[in-house]
């Protein structure tokens, strides 16, 4: 028979999951509430409100999907793109590529956008593939590509996208909470996130918003979307409405409690003073990887994001090694390469209540101690 | 600024979720680990092989999806079915209702088998269909069906759906872990659950388990997976292998702690002697709603999901006043009826940690204050 299962305490600086606010845990293990309780409709209604402070949009198109940021990807895209519908991605790295395969699995076509793994992505090259396709439904790229530590002007690029007729859907999974996201004033039209990086929340929630120009071409599709549970309609009807809710699928209220505790601690910080804070963090820490361990991000200076770096394996070090002893000697857990960057960096996340002091201490002497600096 | 949530004790009779088990709650504030952490790995071949028990199972295609009960439906039907494939569904309620519309919405042909509300589908109408459609490539059905209380007898289903060459596709959301299922001696194909029923845990998960010819079929379709969150392709990459798992999404890693402590639990207790708890208690509630209250299931004997009842609104009684009064006065949620049962039946869960003799003493009583008797 086995046991009641005992997780060690791990310091979890990779790129997500990040460290759980101990309040947000403690949230969690509340008693449950049916869906349809007047107190959970409540606690909704909560969310909503929270996420659009997070998001900084005003848009009645804000809510949660009960399953982790890449269900959100999906969700997104398959609301938004008809099969047939061009759709340009811009990819710069592992995530933007998982947006390409699902374009193509939901039976879009995607014009990709390529970029060097580990830059921002180019404006001009979005610009270029607008006007060689003008027929171009969609525009999606990503905001903070975790698998490569490089950030993207969002802004610019939702601004070329709708000088061209295209709709923007923007991933923020690793930026939404850690730095600066203005769905609003940017125009982005969908976006998805994830619980488990900025927020210090547990994973397997999704938070999304749509514009109204987003809603409107949901509303006008051709076609029936290729979902029933990513269904933007059903969707809104059970999260929408100052009415009666129709029951679409068991939400998870207990980690909807957890969200609804990180959202609130986030909004009790301030969110302008998160971001403030996740890139003073960050700082210090590029600052005392290179000084001390002579260690480089892999992103030039000013485009990287500033809460998740990827960092250059020196010549000579075994990566998977390091991370090995990291973990087992130190219980630290970073991340190791994806894609095209597999093996040749690490990825070191210092994210939501994982934002402080006393970790960038703790990850530079962990790094000294393994790589005997 | 709003405040931490703190959530009303309820006593959740309805048709799910039921009552977490303590142990269940307490697990899922334990610390997070990342989702490729070798201590994480390791729980995941845990949760693997009581799930095995739990469906009665041998197959090496057992996990969990990370979301609920019909992302489970989805899953199961969108890598399951081609577009064009003929689809014969069983429907005698809301939930193989919205198989029905699932299939549509991925692009399949559903040709549905009528019954009426409240009775177990009749296993000649599923004979009838697959003798006019002998293309089908796929029958699907309901096990114990939520909206109306009745339990179709799915091994005979199976047996007829194999013995015309079409694979089975079976919901057991609400009949895992409370009444019999028996996966492999049934011969079932792809089935998928949730976790806020019979298996006493948080909603958020479903449990899938695919057989050797599902796997078969999946694996030579024509076409592309139309899902890429639920491709199980890519599912089977990170939850199999005994070598290097590959990373698909963030695993919600405090939700799987609920699920595999609920699972060690049901398994400590031993399968067998939940259903007959579940059978028992039920039968207790059945006979006194009937001579106290003079209240009756909808469903005849023999029919009847043991644990969940849908029970007949009195003439002349407001049906949703009861609800709210039970709520309101004794903090016990049952459920409305859903789609053609709506106003007219109540739904009783008594199911996982809730099957026991306080609570049919709680809810005969609850009821009798409510409905003055």
């Amino acid at each position: 028979m086995s046991n009641s299962f005992k997780p060690i305490n791990r310091i979890l600086l990779g790129p997500g999951p990040a460290n759980v606010h101990p309040k947000v845990l403690e949230a969690l293990s509340k008693p449950t509430l049916g869906h349809l309780d007047p107190q959970f409709i409540e606690l909704m209604e909560e969310i909503k409100s929270l996420l659009r402070y997070t998001f900084k949009t005003e848009s009645g198109h804000t809510f949660v999907l009960s399953g982790p940021g890449s269900l959100g990807m999906e969700a997104c895209l398959v609301n938004m793109i008809e099969p047939g519908d061009k759709v340009v991605v811009c990819v710069g790295g592992y995530f933007a590529n998982r947006m390409v395969q699902i374009v193509e699995k939901i039976g879009g076509v995607a014009i990709v956008v390529k970029e060097t793994w580990g830059r921002a992505t180019d404006p001009q090259k979005l610009e270029d593939a607008l006007n060689a396709n003008p027929d171009t439904k969609v525009a999606a790229f990503v905001h903070a590509e975790t698998s490569t530590g490089a950030l993207s002007n969002v802004k610019v690029l939702s601004e070329i996208a709708h000088k061209h007729n295209a709709l923007v859907v923007a991933d923020v999974v690793t930026s939404l909470g850690a730095t600066e996201v203005l769905v609003d004033e940017w125009q982005l039209d969908a976006v998805y996130s994830c619980s488990q990086k900025g927020l210090a929340c547990v994973a397997g929630m999704s938070p999304v918003s749509f514009s109204e120009r987003a809603f409107a071409h949901i509303k006008n599709r051709k076609t029936p979307i290729r979902s029933w549970f990513n269904d933007f309609n059903l969707l809104e009807s059970y999260w929408q409405g100052s009415g009666k809710r129709a029951y679409h699928h068991t939400a998870p209220a207990n980690q909807y409690y957890g969200l609804h505790e990180a959202l609130r601690i986030l909004k009790e910080e301030g969110i302008e003073n998160a971001w403030r804070r996740h890139k003073e963090n960050s700082a210090k820490l590029i600052k005392r990887l290179k000084d001390e361990l002579n260690l480089e991000p892999i992103v030039p200076a000013g485009e990287r994001i500033p809460h998740l770096l990827a960092i250059t394996v020196p010549e000579g070090i075994d990566e998977a090694k390091v991370r090995v002893e990291l973990l087992t000697k130190h219980n630290l857990e970073i991340g190791a390469g994806l894609g095209e960057l597999a093996g040749k960096v690490w990825r070191i996340g210092l994210m939501g209540y994982n934002s402080n002091d006393k970790l960038v201490d703790y990850c530079v002497s962990s790094f000294k101690d393994v790589l005997k600096k």
